[in-house]
């Protein structure tokens, strides 16, 4: 079955189409190209480097290569359109979803978002301008303006005629909304339960209580919510509850994709690529990744200073300095751990800015009882092989920095929230450098009190 | 607007219905919920403990006590079922869904899950058990077999009648599967289609090639492709190309969320809760974390035998102590950069097993690039502060540790690929671990070599 090409097909496709393409020769690329559908091409590019794409895809049919143009990273679009010629660009502009198009113009140069968007035909390029017309990360700015509404008053039979006549325009079949005069939004009919019905039923009678985001809430919300709420789509409507668009859940995905790759990517510790690895340019990979690395760095120079400082106290027990890797680690991982569950409960809407008191109190037991744990096991293992004293200062010093790393792990994500930063970017390794020189102020105060130094 | 409540209206209700649970004062309970729409009545369930969920629960209206259900973490379905009576049960349970069910079946102790399976009708009895029969992970075990397939020779009429008779059994209006004689799946048309087109146009003619996932294939990923392909939903197919169910968007997206909960847990440390974290007890919080902290702790005591090792050095220079944090946490970071990468790619099917040496080859790079701008810093900083000489060693450790952490960090999650384990598993805080031992051996073999001890 050419829709599922097994993983090797695609990689042994791939490598020959690298070549083929490395050696300009084009027919084999193009004999090549002609055994695969859409999805399977779609995969090989994203295993090329920016211009063999490019070249691959003017190789293509010029419905195949929409087909593959829309499904492509926004990302990698940009990339193919700076390769492409005006006229070639116009074309796949044009064919784009409303909402897909939005997509490719926040990836693009505002000289050439406005260029193309003139070249757009009248009620496309109104259609698309009111969608741009809402704030970035808005659902207002994800959603389709392509809606056919219905009235309570028309029977199944003319909706359905309705529909019919404009299912071009239709967004999505289910979640249907229904209008009142004044555009407002009173219910959503699904077209199965329209084909049921009597046909002369008023739709009115059909319709279900609507479920609605209104077009400037947080789209990563509004998209949580329709997913939750497995509803296939979830129209859009403006502060006084009239009908500007529709949500479906294909864009709702898409938002959540987005959402959770970039948290991933935040929670260790890089920028998101939003764009297949092996197309990433390696200069694209240190640039995601090197700020974070330097401002960490620059963070870790306080556990240099804290060493420091308790210097006089490691020259006269070195042993002491044989723990401070097992230490911090374990503090820096109780922090992750507390710090990765609260932030994914956030995402979730599970907690809010307002639950610090309740997730303070979970995270302090939470880490107090492994510390205790741990503490146990270290305290006897050291004094076993070390010292007595030793196993003491150890001991306590796992319980102290697991409930400090868990406690903070667990604020600081809704701290974040709090002062309306992205909680992931208080990421996991901020977390465990944070913790790492906390935790070894604690270790040596316990150190000097134990061992009396 | 009911249908979506501010968090603080929802905060407010929670903690009153909280009081009012805690005082068993059920009038005002019943109040309280009368106030809010479905989707509120879970935001508040996921904030309650269990046995209040239970109270809570009993006093909804049959449907809405429904549609709640319906919609909860299939953790917190099989607790309220706990609490419930047979007969209640056996309602709630024969009302789902049939792929919801087998999300509930598969948490219920199998006594249960038959009990209740053989409390079904007939037709949704074979329905789930025919969908039971596939493999843990496998999108037949997460597909509806409840499809009604259309014919190619049939008119759109003819195809639209079909439907209209048979409404309650279609799982989606879109991608309706078109099947041959001997039920190949052959093509896929939408209902939007058949309603545009002429009523005596034969199905045949408005049919699209068919994408579709084979039942016994990845969950994750016929999901992903399901998503990624803006389809809103998949048929499923047998070995032999038969249709069998058909996997819809909605339940796709449940398979990604559910995987991507995963691997944001592992990559911090822990083990996923899939409930809300305020209704998760703590010792549930516990025990999701302390094996994982167990192993990493373990894991750690390789550094303390590292160092170990090196005592004398240390002894000689106990500065060298000073820079031990801020060289393995750089060294961590570094490796979970990596690993946070090529593991989000391997989710997403952008590398596989097969690119091992294209992903070493590009980490390399990356992370000897990075090491080389802190290596610069770091060793012009150190040598002003304390001495060139060990500026040097800082400056070379930096280097070697972010080329190694780099390399490390991305080869882990392939090599968790390829033998078969959840590359998550293989975690950041396992990966930082790892390199902190490997970055201390690195550290002193060049202190050594530079100052000569």
């Amino acid at each position: 079955m050419t829709t599922q090409p097994t993983p090797v097909d695609i990689d042994v496709t791939a490598r020959a189409l690298d070549r083929a393409l490395h050696d300009q020769d084009l027919p084999t690329v193009r004999r090549r190209l002609s055994t695969l559908d859409v999805p399977a091409i779609l995969d090989v590019g994203d295993r090329l480097e920016d211009r063999q794409r490019a070249v691959m895809f003017r190789l293509l049919s010029k419905d195949r290569a929409l087909a593959v143009f829309e499904h492509m990273e926004p990302a990698l679009q940009r990339e193919l359109i700076r390769d492409l010629q005006g006229p070639e660009i116009a074309d796949l502009f044009g064919a784009l979803d409303p909402d897909d198009r939005v997509w490719l113009l926040d990836e693009l140069p505002s000289a050439l978002a406005s260029r193309l968007l003139r070249g757009l035909p009248e009620i496309e390029r109104l259609r698309t301008s009111a969608v741009l017309g809402y704030p970035a990360e808005s659902v207002g700015r994800r959603m389709s303006a392509a809606v056919v509404p219905l009235h309570p008053e028309s029977t199944a039979e003319q909706a359905i005629e309705r529909i019919r006549a404009r299912a071009d325009d239709v967004e999505t079949l289910t979640a249907i909304p229904v209008l009142d005069g004044s555009r407002h939004l009173i219910g959503i009919v699904d077209l199965g339960d329209l084909l049921r019905a009597d046909p002369g039923t008023p739709v009115g009678r059909l319709m279900a209580e609507p479920r609605s985001a209104i077009a400037t809430e947080d789209d990563e919300r509004a998209a949580r919510r329709c997913a939750d709420l497995r509803a296939t789509a979830l129209p859009v409507v403006d502060a006084e509850g009239r009908l500007v668009g529709i949500l479906s859940l294909s864009d709702a995905v898409r938002i959540l994709e987005r959402e959770e790759a970039e948290d991933l990517a935040r929670q260790g510790g890089t920028e998101p690529l939003h764009r297949p690895y092996l197309s990433t340019p390696v200069r694209a990979l240190v640039r995601s990744r090197i700020v974070w690395l330097l401002v960490l760095a620059v963070g870790a120079t306080l556990t240099v200073q804290v060493l420091d400082v308790f210097e006089a106290t490691l020259e006269e027990v070195t042993a002491l300095a044989l723990f401070v890797p097992l230490l911090i680690g374990t503090g820096g991982n109780t922090g992750n751990q507390a710090a990765t569950t609260v932030t994914r409960a956030l995402a979730l809407g599970d907690v809010g800015a307002r639950d610090v008191l309740r997730v303070l109190s979970r995270e302090v037991r939470v880490g107090a009882l492994m510390g205790a744990l741990l503490g146990l096991i270290g305290a006897g293992i050291t004094g076993w092989v070390y010292s007595p004293q030793l196993g003491l200062v150890i001991g306590l010093t796992l319980v102290a920095v697991c409930t400090v790393a868990a406690s903070i792990g667990g604020m600081m994500p809704l701290v974040a929230r709090a002062v309306k930063v992205d909680p992931a970017v208080f990421s996991n390794p901020f977390i465990s450098t944070f913790v790492d020189a906390t935790g070894l102020v604690v270790y040596f105060l316990i150190a000097r009190a134990v061992l009396g130094i």
